[in-house]
């Protein structure tokens, strides 16, 4: 692998500047780092009002003279792109990317689910792509303000997508350090994606067909033991793969989500907001992976069935028949 | 068994007047039986205004002059009762019910799903409960407004509860015909009821938790797979349970729900207005009883937990705690 690009001092970009994007590339401007961020809907706001992370385990800052770009032409090559997009705009980082492209650029995917290191992989070569997982509980509470609700700050776990750990893996680590954003090395990236799905596909998934914050499902009998159907069922799929989640690791789950409180997942704020909700990641790639390697998913079945008919149909502006139809 | 009323000229009471107590009340009325309806909310104006009834299978028709009371005291004995109350008002039938029984008096339930005959035998004796299945499709459109979305008038399969078919039972079949009330004789009653959740389950079920009208579940393939997969575990339920039902029968209810359109189940009507939904004799206790019989049903599982889940948060008044909630 080509791993000469300078990562110790490099020229970064965050193309999707959402919640995940704006704390990582917030986090690293404010710890120095040389940071230019792609946004959209966000971009005046922040110009003029800069960017503002709370968070618990460090000190909350308000970043100002932000570089935000409304192009990524603008921005020009970089070294480090982290790619923090909903895996439903996939698409268009195929127009987004290449001017940020160089010679030995390192792509960095911090999104959701499975399929999208594949995706960059395929379209931008293979070697360019490292992968990341964030497991925080962050909201973009108002355009420019960010708050990480974890009391521990959360963690990223970087990795080489289907290899075993590389230098440069390290020298992200580093980087994320400085920006006092908790990092931990995948020694096995598909088995860390796995476990997090663990995570993502009962919360994130009945945040949106039972409408329920993380709390809310903790505390619902009846959910919280459907949340844990929907991860032992993750677990089995992730087994028959290869990939070892042990039972404690499950269980841990709930420990680790009661700190975040009234946490909305952000498949729930895609989804009440009318965006796209990153379904086939998610849901849709796991199930038939799992179901591929002959495990059973009814659970998983339900909701991904469920959540890709409500999603569709808010999409569509929710319309239900009418009952008085004049069908007489 | 007592089957001593007069079930050929009976004194009939309508207990719950809702679209089902509604349509058979105003059908029997229709065609010259004495009918006395119990009304709360729809009682002032079907004083005023009559009872109409629309249906395709049959003349519409408008009854003025109803037999309609606050309470069942002004009602008094009847000869049959025909309750057909939601199971999730069954508390209410201990205080509704004794004014209307005399010896001999039958109770016909008309109520979805497990569990209701055995709550009224346990009350008011064994002897006097009949079970009624409705498979037709009849929504109140309006207070004293009924329409039946059947082309052909849909059915109502009446039986004794647990044991095979009596006399009395031909006898309520020829009242009902008499009213254009298309009957059937239940020879094993348990078996029709799992037959009717065949149906219930899937399109109640999805009208709540994918918030579809019978003809989306049928075309939005997803659901369509869903909706065939909780009818495969109803059917493995019931075969454990002893009841035959055929893959035939399963297969047919795609045929049967093609002609209702948009129709709403009852289920859907009840969540959209905030009142109780028949949670667990539709949902909660087929699944116990089937699981009970060693059988997994982790789809009816879901569906039941979502429901729970979501008709409770409706009933509070559906708060879903605020993202901005002063965390920092």
């Amino acid at each position: 692998m080509n791993h000469g690009t300078n990562l110790l001092s490099p020229r970064i970009a965050i193309v999707g500047s959402g919640a995940i994007g704006g704390y990582f590339g917030a986090c690293l401007a404010n710890a120095g780092e040389d940071v230019h961020f792609l946004m959209r809907s966000d971009l005046e706001i922040v110009k003029r009002n800069g960017l503002s992370v709370r968070r618990m385990h460090a000190p909350s800052f308000t970043l100002s003279d932000v570089k935000c770009y409304a192009s990524s032409a603008e921005i020009g090559p970089c070294d480090l792109v982290i790619v923090a997009f909903k895996s439903t705009d996939n698409e268009t980082l195929a127009r987004v990317l290449p001017p940020l492209l160089k010679e030995n650029t390192v792509i960095l995917t911090l999104q959701n689910g499975l399929g999208n290191v594949e995706f960059l992989q395929e379209r931008f070569g293979e070697e360019r792509v490292m992968g990341g997982l964030v497991f925080m509980g962050i909201n973009r509470v108002a355009p420019g303000r960010i708050e990480n609700y974890n009391p521990n700050g959360g963690t990223v776990t970087i990795g080489e997508p289907f290899a075993r750990t590389t230098p440069r893996v390290a020298q992200v680590c580093e980087l994320m350090k400085g920006a006092k954003i908790i990092n931990r090395v995948a020694e096995d990236f598909q088995q860390a994606l796995w476990r997090k799905l663990v995570w993502n596909v009962p919360f994130n998934g009945l945040s949106v067909v039972a409408n329920a914050t993380t709390d809310m499902v903790l505390d619902t009998p009846q959910l919280a033991t459907l949340a844990h159907g929907l991860m032992k069922e993750v677990q089995a799929g992730a087994q028959a793969l290869g990939y070892e989640i042990t039972d404690e690791f499950v269980e841990s789950q709930v420990a680790y989500t009661r700190p975040l409180g009234a946490y909305k997942p952000s498949s729930m704020l895609d989804y009440q907001a009318g965006r796209p909700v990153e379904i086939e990641s998610i849901w849709g790639e796991p199930l038939r992976r799992g179901t591929a390697a002959g495990v059973s998913m009814p659970c998983l079945g339900t909701v991904y069935a469920l959540i890709k008919s409500l999603v569709a149909r808010r999409l569509a502006g929710n319309p239900v028949h009418d009952l008085n139809r004049g069908f007489f």
